[in-house]
């Protein structure tokens, strides 16, 4: 091969993926969708650009990680940065008239422009589900029992969900008497597990010290189902009291689905994305420091759209999934040929009818692309792992 | 469902994928993609976004249909054109170091700024395959047949691959003594099939009549076996003869892998990317005015990248082919559930415990979301055209 000076670099944050890695990726992905499948859930696509007041009508302060473009008439795009909002989009126009409850799922990449980390670059590929148009906590139950189904699908053998509700701390902070911006800080403290700024923000806030010690609390709340009774003592006002009982029923559904094992209330779990308004959860897998799926309840998003509609789902991180699998050693062989097909002279004619009828068995045959003698083909055929070699001659 | 005003659209030349078109859109990849698996091809995923650097060095011609954005550094970028040309670069880059041949395969969407047309909007989805690495007539044939096998395997029933080699316009432009803009020029309108602006573009060329009466002949040179004999008898230069000589090559390999009554030689195909340096070739299906897929050689390619490597391959675009099976009536049933389990009271119980146990069969089980009477549960599951309910009441 014959070089030159230019060598082409890729954007940052940006990544690509080589045949062994795109093999688990596919077998994963298209697993979940069969799973979804029996599960009732539709699969829909949606373009990779929104327009950003479609964006920023669904959720407040995401602007700051799109990748925003204009068009040619001067409007403002952006890439999508989760699928929620757009399929939030279609429920409230295309899909409206459609009775309810609507089941979708997606497999789908989204763009977020901030510091790239293991398990996440600023293009990433999600699998996720939304069902629209139920309030209550069987709904919510649903999705939580599918999500460990999709762990269990995609093949993580020790991994846990934490279920928290965002109405029990909209609860505590209204009984402290926080609102506005202030109580705005302190959520996004509590949501990025800042400790120290949540410290601060308390010590400022003017608040009795008693309702301080509250909510410095709240990031310490997890545990099994005796955590509930331990927060009910906790609170006095009836949000955060409706919210665990919310969380008690959701529970119990848990259990008949048998995949309670597997979950932990953790009334510190806030997501990232200002839509949610009920219970919201994370799965957590030993060894990586973020979650590989998280969801919750967002009853307010498709009526920004337009047409108010409960919905509940969530979204798993595919690449987070497959680094799971790295460091619970699940990896599989990479995708091979089954078969090498290598010819000399007149050979190729004989070649490429053997390799016909081998392709119309389901066998993976790679056929050489130019004349070779036995050896090299010998040679070939085993850089490649492939464990069968037919050769013709044409004699 | 409750009404506000905004009602959100979405941007230009896009289009969202509602569930019956995805569960064929699905159909149709999966099955391609393992088709391409059994000749030996193996899948890669690169980003959505290149610098614009490196699509530049790709290909001329094409900045004006690109999405175009700045980055936080004010470095240019745009979305992905095509996936042959990420591929070159990535051949040229992580993979130079494989043993050649490379058979790489995608799926994947690109974006193109251009007038939105049936079968293609601005965003649309792709899948291909380039073989790396190999410079004859054998690796052309290769691909050739695959476009075929592709075709069929998405369940077309008609369809004609139109086969070209850019050089025998390349040999007749430099034996009439055109070069430069004006050869360009007229390649373009060549590409375009704008007869009237061929003409124009002749008479003021001042070659020979003799010479423009030819090249006005390009568009109608198509037929069987028997066209390569009378462009042969119409050309004097050796370039546009080893082009002829090429395409018999190829098209006897073809005859070999049981392919060729698919294809008819045409040597006014061109390509659209200015990358193609040999034989180039489209398919055609009936009703629809444009290519369902296509392809060809383009030895110069991964060269602008660092390594020089010649390479041939070919794309195929799924709503087209989508839009062709419906079109030749070959639409399937859309995804549905198989069983609609619904409960009132105490029933949600056993209606978990038994959808989770027909899901493990793999049946599709949608379960009702919330309490529902019999009627209102057989009313359901017929509007959703599930062909089974179960009902359980907890007695």
């Amino acid at each position: 091969m014959r070089k030159n000076e230019f060598v082409p670099k890729i954007p940052y944050g940006m990544r690509d993926f080589l045949p062994g890695e795109v093999g688990q990726k596919r077998q994963v992905e298209e697993s979940l969708i069969r799973l979804f499948a029996r599960w009732g859930y539709e699969e829909i696509i949606t373009p990779t650009m929104e327009y950003m007041e479609t964006l920023q009508a669904g959720s407040e302060g995401i602007e700051a990680h799109l990748y925003k473009f204009f068009d040619r008439h001067n409007r403002l795009l952006a890439l999508r940065p989760d699928m929620t909002t757009p399929i939030a989009r279609v429920a409230a126009t295309r899909l409206k008239d459609q009775e309810a409850p609507l089941r979708l799922c997606y497999l789908a990449n989204v763009f977020r422009y901030e510091e790239a980390q293991a398990g996440r670059q600023c293009e990433f590929y999600q699998a996720g589900v939304e069902l629209l148009g139920e309030g209550g906590a069987t709904a919510d139950a649903e999705v939580v029992a599918l999500a460990v189904e999709s762990l269990l699908d995609a093949g993580l053998v020790s991994f846990q969900i934490s279920l928290g509700q965002v109405d029990f701390i909209n609860g505590l902070l209204a009984e402290a008497g926080l609102q506005g911006e202030r109580s705005r800080e302190i959520r996004q403290a509590l949501t990025s597990r800042d400790l120290v700024g949540l410290e601060k923000l308390l010590a400022d806030s003017g608040i009795p010290a008693e309702a301080q010690q509250l909510l410095r609390r709240i990031p310490l709340l997890h545990g099994k189902r005796e955590l509930l009774e331990e927060a009910r003592s906790l609170v006095n006002n009836d949000v955060s009291r409706r919210a665990l009982d919310n969380l008690a029923q959701i529970y119990a559904l848990l259990e008949h689905y048998g995949v309670a094992e597997h979950v932990v209330f953790d009334l510190g779990v806030f997501r990232n994305f200002s839509y949610y308004t009920g219970m919201v959860f994370e799965a957590y897998t030993p060894g990586l420091g973020f979650p590989v799926l998280g969801g919750g309840r967002y009853d307010q998003l498709a009526g920004a759209y337009g047409e108010s509609c409960p919905a509940t789902g969530f979204a798993l991180g595919i690449e987070r999934v497959l680094l799971a699998r790295q460091r619970q050693k699940l990896e599989v062989c990479a995708a091979k040929s089954d078969v090498y097909i290598s010819w000399e002279k007149n050979g190729l004619v004989q070649a490429i009818q053997r390799a016909t009828s081998l392709r119309q068995e389901g066998l993976r045959v790679e056929l050489a692309a130019q004349e070779e003698n036995r050896m090299e083909a010998q040679h070939r055929c085993e850089g490649r792992c492939c464990g069968r070699l037919e050769y013709f001659t044409g004699d």
